[in-house]
């Protein structure tokens, strides 16, 4: 199998890339092609000592930086590292796309340069979140600030299938982000949702979801607007950087401190990796006909790493076609 | 000073109103008219042993549900425990009015039995909230779904004014929530009032705000439409349930988390209070002519004396006469 990875995208580009990738080939046992400067990236993996076993190198110069606006993908920066990953998948040339850059220009790649599946609406992004029994996955975490109420369905729909397929959960608990429990709350989106998603026998529809049992774990797809999303994954991501701040404070100052986290040790160390988002790999673009996978922007070696295993999960589980069979048996049903 | 309290608003009604008023007049030496069916408040408050001085009772048998139509406060509920407390204020029987009862119902009296104050488009709930540094004020935390960016401007104005006249705190840093830092980020909402905002001299507006910001303490007045402030003060509610229960696995079970605990005392109690609402008092209703505030659905005693000590504050600093000022200068200045 081998996977696109764009080499430029990210805080960390082009070093973590580099490293990810090379940890990828070693731990999964996949192919990476790289896009970018390749005198750059071959300096880079020189430097730092990095195998180039299983890499290979697509050789562009531009870049698409992370405050242009996402549709320049499709015209100036169109042979950018990103652009460049995008057009090996769509002639066939990988199996997936991992990229750590701009949202908004992934979601326009995934959508003009990759194409929507047959009757899907709007590509979403698909974030693992860890909660308190695990993790959830938001729908729509940030592509969509404005959505319809048919497009919410699809979210979950395709987030259903995505925790099915590559996650392994059965009949995941869907719940709709709204500002009260009864199904007469929140705006008209909200309401009119309720009952597209009520009258989905395919899903497991738990009914309206207050935001504060989302760390508690009270859903598997939680889904809302990609504004809503948004706030909630970054929301998220602060409270856990507080959690982490405050564990620190505990247990790095002072003796009895340190004496504690000495003998708490293993505990501390396996709430920090549950809360650690790079463990949860990247963020699948839902609703195009090839994978796409957004890492998250600040991703690090081992994050980029899991994102790659993420693509290999989501080709190897032929989601995609899971999904495309889902929406045509719908239509004949409907 | 003479505070209204709703007696039977609330999850812990009437005991915790009851118990609530006598330390606040203990302790802030305040009275308090409690509303509500004077027989049961006398009974219970006899079985537990309850002081009664400073109280009064104002009797009425009706109580408007937490899941009845808002708008029936105006009519069938007229006369329900919230209702005759908002006739009590509305008729200068008192200062200010504290229920624990449905935003839905404390918003639709304000807005209709009190009244905005010339020029107001829309009364809001700001709500403290913690946070990594001590805590911010989250305006419109819920009553309004929908709102537009002039409604938006007023509200970071008058959370502005509160925490300054109530908080005491200088020039507090107002951010806009949005998706991303730059000013051209969001939907038309964000947009528009982001230039509202900053045009806005006597505002500390220091721009767009990612949700990551908001637990690490970013902005002292976070402004917001009602459903994404809802979002965030429930989301904020269940990662401090989350933060609890983790500190609570660590520390409370086995030899070494206990032992830990002992030696960590004061510092757990120290972040368990700070993250705890019950401190934070009420959430005023900013935006009516007289002094409003709701409190938690699920206040206990101490929570309810801290939302009288709120109303207190929020009389003696004239908090209302210096926003109705404010917009009178604007008006001259516009």
């Amino acid at each position: 199998m081998k996977i696109a990875l764009d080499g430029f995208g990210g805080d960390h580009a082009p070093l973590a890339m580099l490293e990810g990738a090379a940890l990828a080939v070693a731990e999964y046992g996949v192919d990476v092609v790289i896009t970018g400067d390749e005198a750059v990236l071959r300096k880079t993996a020189l430097e730092h000592n990095i195998s180039l076993a299983g890499l290979e190198f697509s050789d562009t110069k531009d870049v698409i930086g992370i405050c242009e606006e996402p549709t320049t993908l499709l015209q100036e920066h169109r042979d950018s590292s990103l652009g460049r990953a995008f057009t090996l998948l769509s002639e066939g040339k990988v199996d997936a796309l991992v990229s750590a850059g701009s949202t908004g220009a992934i979601v326009v790649g995934g959508t003009f340069l990759i194409k929507r599946i047959k009757g899907i609406k709007r590509a979403a992004i698909a974030s693992m979140v860890p909660c308190e029994n695990g993790s959830y996955l938001l729908v729509d975490a940030g592509a969509n600030t404005d959505c319809r109420p048919e497009m919410l369905h699809q979210f979950a729909m395709m987030g259903s299938m995505y925790l099915e397929s590559v996650r392994g959960i059965q009949r995941p608990r869907v719940g709709l982000v709204n500002i009260g429990a009864e199904e007469t709350k929140g705006g008209q989106l909200q309401k009119d949702t309720y009952h597209l998603l009520e009258q989905d026998k395919n899903l497991n529809f738990t009914g309206n979801l207050e935001a504060r049992g989302i760390p508690l774990g009270e859903a598997d797809v939680v889904v809302c607007d990609g504004f809503t999303g948004n706030v909630i994954l970054k929301l998220s991501e602060g409270w856990g950087k507080f959690l982490n701040n405050t564990l620190k404070d505990l247990f790095l100052t002072g003796f009895a401190g340190k004496f504690s986290a000495a003998l708490l040790l293993k505990k501390i160390s396996g709430l920090r990796k549950r809360m650690n988002y790079k463990e949860y790999g990247g963020a699948p673009l839902l609703g195009v006909t090839k994978p796409v996978i957004k890492a998250h922007g600040s991703s690090d070696k081992l994050a980029i790493s899991k994102a790659i295993y993420q693509a290999k999960l989501v080709v190897e589980q032929q989601m995609i076609a899971r999904i495309t069979k889902a929406l045509a048996d719908q239509k004949e049903e409907g």
